[in-house]
């Protein structure tokens, strides 16, 4: 199987962890969202330990949770002692109902609004990422009337090109997010935040992009930043304490996708800032890693009802399932790969080339082209694997149609985490 | 101005309906949807005079509702006298809040669930749009369940290229939706509609595409239905008494945009079908258009506060507002264009090139690249007009941003239609 959650059970069905997909789509209905719960919590632990193990626990992981938020989901975060990488005030409101400690949140965004940051500092946010000179200068003034010391990060862009596609690549100079490096405009800022008199320079954060498999990147990345914490230290006295090297560790969407372990991820990581801090005399700084799909991407599939199957002779043949760009848009945004199965024939060989439709009236909504799939009948269940992140959170209400539920897998047993929309919710707020 | 809704008022500051913007930024906050009914309404009008001046009003304008649907907007279009094309339960559920009249009803889908047909039918739509075989033959035995007689079209596609976006071209032979005319599918279609005991089939349906400029597609389309129409009565003796040309008329995003009046759009298609059936003999139809983007997509805007400039030297400027791909996916999804301006600076020249980016923490969550935008302060009003379709409509919470408040003016007096969302609507369903 494509991930580690599923398995074909002795009917032939898929499975994941453990329980029948066939079970759950009647229990639940379709389209229905599953995520395994005791993977994203060995995902949880793999990152820990890499960090106790490799690092002595001199630093932080803090789930970016835009890639999939709920209660239940920070719920998970806080119970696993990690912190929490949040980007708007939905998901720290989100965080705060769970008691989530103030001081492992860190507050991401290249333009939070005043309503955001007074929220921020009000709950006492341990590290708010400001993005912009304008944020910074807001920022300061907000702390002062607040009368509170803020902590912040600079979010600098380090110039490295990551190889990954156009809209996910972020820490390249042409970016809407952070300091650029290379103009100068991040050492200024680094002079404007020290020049504050509210606000604690406590470290700086990069992000180089998403779905990333090559580490060496990343290392390349962190030498940067630890060079430019090094002239921060000549040019100012001041020795910038915290690194934070943001997310972007690929996972498996398709058996091409071959991403190294996420431990090698953090391990190589740290070995160059060692290498890099020893050349340099510097003090290991304390390390933040903020993985978000890579925790809960491979932990999550999509389970439809196909709905109609439309063959057009020398063109293609169009499966429609129940569902579509409505709770996952990310083919119409990215044509992004997703491996396919129908999970009441999983045992079965994948003979046919198909396209995957969805029930949205929009020729785009589409899931996957020439997807090799079993045999199908109307009826059959249509499952999607690696849609844990981005999907639900990106999902939407067009043409009305309904989100659906989320289930979570724990032990063998399941529990919804999220229920599914009613029409009622969708009319809730028309007048 | 780019649409007829909008004017610079005496203090410079742009207006729709007569309202000065900055007022109703200051009342409602941002980012504000802003709809004019009036404007709406007379697009309406527009519509259906065409079919009353031209046909005799032997004919329905259906409002393609999935442009923006709502409480609100089902009631004006009831209010309007006009029919609703609805794609989903939620959008049927919606009409039915408002008491739409289910005879005006007509209910599209390439996969209407199982549910959605019956909800269709209990309510007594008017006409279900068959778009494929299984549909067919499930609709015959839930009629036959309820005991009831169901009017239904058939979805043709003509194979006519509307020279458009090809993720919005859906009415060439490879397409999710309908029955293919050169393959022998849709006479089949036909065949097997005449077999069922409980579907009469009163009429024939094509949409050839979005946002088009020409004219000529159209017609040429109604031609080929037309001849359909005749094949039809040749082979079956069964003459097909409905006539539904779908929507698409383009409206104006940007002034290279120049779409035909929607009268002329009627009224040449009509003088095609007056031709086509005085040369083959043939009854005129009942005619059915469905335009949803060309009445309610002109007659919106969004606006939103600018809280980050960010100059990349040699590169670019990036300005960011506190909405962006949550509120409006289309430029990440079509690379949409849309018209800009500063609200509050409406009379100033647009002397700088600019990229607008959004607040989701994303790169790809853009506005518009290189576009000409006048000098810009931090807290100034940005205007993105004819936001009006498929914005509210395919709206997200993407990174737990909240959806704003959709606001109408009518009469030159503004009034909430849609209430912005609040931290406990994104919670509301998590467990």
């Amino acid at each position: 199987m494509i991930t580690e959650s599923l398995q074909i059970n002795e009917k032939g069905h898929l499975a994941i962890g453990g329980i029948d997909t066939l079970f759950l789509t009647e229990k639940y209905g379709t389209p229905l969202y599953v995520m395994d719960e005791d993977q994203i919590r060995k995902n949880c632990k793999s990152y820990v330990n890499a960090i106790n193990d490799y690092y002595d626990g001199y630093g932080m992981i803090a789930y970016a949770s835009k890639a999939f938020n709920c209660k239940a989901m920070c719920g998970i975060i806080k119970d696993e002692n990690m912190g929490i990488d949040v980007v708007s005030g939905g998901e720290l409101y989100t965080a705060k109902l769970v008691g989530f400690p103030a001081e492992k949140i860190v507050f991401h965004g290249n333009n939070k609004t005043p309503n955001e940051l007074i929220m921020a500092i009000e709950y006492g946010v341990g590290r708010i990422v400001v993005d912009n000179i304008f944020e910074l200068k807001l920022l300061d003034k907000l702390a002062a009337a607040a009368n509170k010391k803020i902590n912040i990060m600079l979010r600098i862009k380090p110039g490295v090109d990551a190889h990954t596609h156009d809209f996910i690549r972020t820490g390249q100079i042409d970016s809407k997010f952070g300091f650029a490096l290379e103009t100068g405009e991040a050492m200024d800022a680094v002079e404007q935040s020290l020049k504050t008199e509210n606000l604690n320079l406590s470290g700086l954060h990069c992000h180089i992009g998403s779905q990333i498999f090559d580490i060496e990147p990343f290392c390349h990345a962190s030498e940067i930043m630890l060079n430019f914490m090094c002239d921060i230290r000549e040019k100012f006295g001041f020795t910038v304490k915290e690194l934070n090297m943001g997310g972007g560790f690929g996972i498996k969407y398709i058996k091409e996708n071959d991403p190294p372990s996420y431990t090698n991820f953090v391990k190589d990581i740290i070995a160059t800032i060692k290498t890099t801090c020893k050349k340099k005399q510097f003090d290991l700084p304390f390390l933040i890693f903020e993985p978000g799909r890579s925790i809960v991407g491979e932990a999550g599939i999509t389970l439809y009802t196909i709905g109609a199957i439309k063959e057009i002779p020398n063109i293609r043949t169009y499966i429609s399932v129940d569902g579509g760009m409505c709770d996952n848009p990310r083919y119409a945004l990215y044509k992004a790969d997703y491996t396919f199965t129908v999970a009441n024939r999983a045992n079965e060989e994948k003979t046919n080339k198909v396209t995957i439709a969805g029930k949205c009236c929009e020729s785009g909504d589409i899931l996957g082209e020439n997807i090799m799939l079993q045999n199908v009948e109307i009826g059959d269940t249509l499952a999607v694997m690696s849609t844990g992140a981005y999907n639900y959170a990106m999902s939407s209400n067009y043409n009305r149609n309904l989100t659906p539920p989320v289930i979570m897998i724990k032990d063998s047993k399941d529990r919804i985490v999220i229920k599914g929309q009613t029409y009622e919710d969708i009319v809730r707020n028309d007048i």
